[in-house]
């Protein structure tokens, strides 16, 4: 991102909505090609996730929440890698330059990133005549050697997530007016809970350094429970048995499932949670769960990794496992 | 960018195309969520620039160009700046896994990749209904506080630039049948010159250490010379008065301004250059040119930066300013 002239419209654009949110001193004023990240003597932890109009947001979700999300999915990560943020660039493809759009994603965006402590650094605004895209590369910092990886999940381990599961394929369904939606018509709240929960996920920075004192393994929950699971089981080389009914559901979620709306397939494979997904070692548990409560972050043991190459197992109540159709979401 | 159960089209691909090039261990085999960049000591340089089809590369580009094209104006950006490129992240927008597509196109980035040191660390691959995407964001390092800005040209300093001005913008004229394309209807040699000059720029990362030895202000001509030369004027608080016929011009460009099929305004505004454009003090210009020839990079000296705010003035042999309709290329 960088700026000068007034008349080009793309850096007026610049000037007008980013440079206000970039107060980092390495975005230089957005007035630059590049940003710069200080050494600190951590490693620095990068990663980048893109979200695409119609795809991962609806084309009426609003500025803000678009905004919010983009970021989020991406401090999820970092979250889940035990990295605390630091900063990050976006990359904006835009139809048009739209002041009624820009400035409440501006808005929301800077927001963001001083709530999380991760300052806008720079990017690039480009043209496209297709879907709204919005590309982020965000950056952490963890002590050398200590960022948490997929693998390392031992069995014996606790399979641990945070939060609650399901609640955002389940607010996609309300904004799409599926079968969720006329079970909810005359709770209000609840439709607002879950389209919440899928528009702006709540990535949980505040438990990275617990993970990263106490995981063996972790990743955040994109593309549905099952799958995640079972990605990082394959990157560690285990498996693992999962007790459907530890499963963490939200009020809402639960009531849904109770009633036969959703079944739990659909609650586990659904993605868009963005819960942290990791593997804690049974003697650390206690450790582990006491941080999460100083950090406020729920965090519910729902299994156990167990040795194996096979697919991990979701048991109900009486041990029959599930089967399941798909796994997870994939682009392709 | 990350992987696991091979029933998944999106992680199969990563598998397929982009984990053979992703050879740096920081990438961690494209297997987990994040890359993770090891502490030097140095400034780590981040920019990001992203491409899109029927914007920055044309439909029918071929994809191994259009790898080299958005990694190459990414690592042009890094060379403006004096940084050592150390690593990119990627994120690819597509509409469909055609295998005949990604195998060039993954195979092209690769090359360039281990050709420029810049491996691929991750990335993040989506879906699109629309045009085709790629977003960058690459690093490099510089020597803490030592990154080469826009802003820092004196008055006194040479205007310099690298390469040829103008050909990229008379290569997309050929593949859009225009004028240019007829003029050259006989010259196969150079309409491929021109139309490589535009899908496969040549960065000038050579010549980084000569730019961080000496230039007081540098910054790469993505959006046409006459208006990045505004931007850092702008930056950095001075004018310039250029001299045209000292803009170095490949041969196919000076023949095709001798006969009049094109004007310098075109050439002087066209953009995608990715040459760098350099404020170097007197003093440093005969040091500066000798690290430059080391270096196999042409660089021409093409006026001076003085003192003022006006916009630059572009004067012809006669000392006449031409006047510019548009000085560059913007997106809104």
């Amino acid at each position: 991102m960088a700026s000068g002239r007034p008349a080009s419209g793309e850096d007026a654009l610049i000037a007008r909505y980013f440079r206000p949110i970039a107060i980092d001193p390495g975005a230089f004023n957005l007035d630059d090609d590049a940003a710069a990240l200080k050494p600190s003597g951590d490693d620095i932890v990068v990663t980048t996730d893109a979200i695409v109009e119609g795809v991962h947001f609806l084309p009426d979700d609003p500025p803000d929440t678009v905004a919010r999300k983009a970021l989020r999915v991406n401090l999820s990560d970092l979250a889940a890698k035990g990295a605390t943020p630091t900063g990050f660039v976006l990359t904006l493809a835009l139809r048009n330059a739209d002041e009624a759009w820009l400035k409440p994603f501006a808005q929301a965006l800077g927001e963001d990133a001083t709530q999380f402590g991760c300052p806008l650094l720079g990017g690039d605004t480009v043209s496209t005549p297709g879907p709204l895209m919005v590309s982020i590369t965000a950056f952490g910092r963890v002590p050398p050697g200590k960022m948490v990886h997929r693998s390392g999940a031992k069995p014996g381990d606790r399979v641990v997530v945070t939060g609650t599961i399901g609640d955002a394929v389940l607010g996609l369904d309300v904004l799409k007016g599926g079968a969720v939606a006329a079970a909810l018509a005359g709770d209000a709240a609840a439709r607002q809970m879950l389209v919440g929960r899928y528009r702006v996920p709540e990535p949980r920075n505040a438990l990275a350094n617990a993970v990263r004192d106490h995981a063996s393994a972790a990743m955040d929950v994109s593309d549905g429970l099952a799958g995640d699971l079972a990605k990082l089981c394959a990157a560690s080389g285990v498996s693992a048995a999962i007790d459907l009914g530890s499963i963490p559901l939200s009020s809402a979620a639960a009531s849904l499932r109770a009633q036969g709306t959703v079944g739990i397939e659909a609650i586990i494979t659904g993605g868009d949670d963005y819960e942290i997904l990791c593997a804690i070692p049974e003697n650390s548990f206690e450790a582990f769960a006491r941080q999460a409560r100083l950090a406020g972050v729920a965090v519910a043991s729902i299994g156990t990794f167990i040795a194996g190459a096979s697919i991990p197992a979701f048991l109900d109540a009486q041990g029959r496992e599930l089967r399941l159709e798909r796994f997870s979401y994939s682009h392709f």
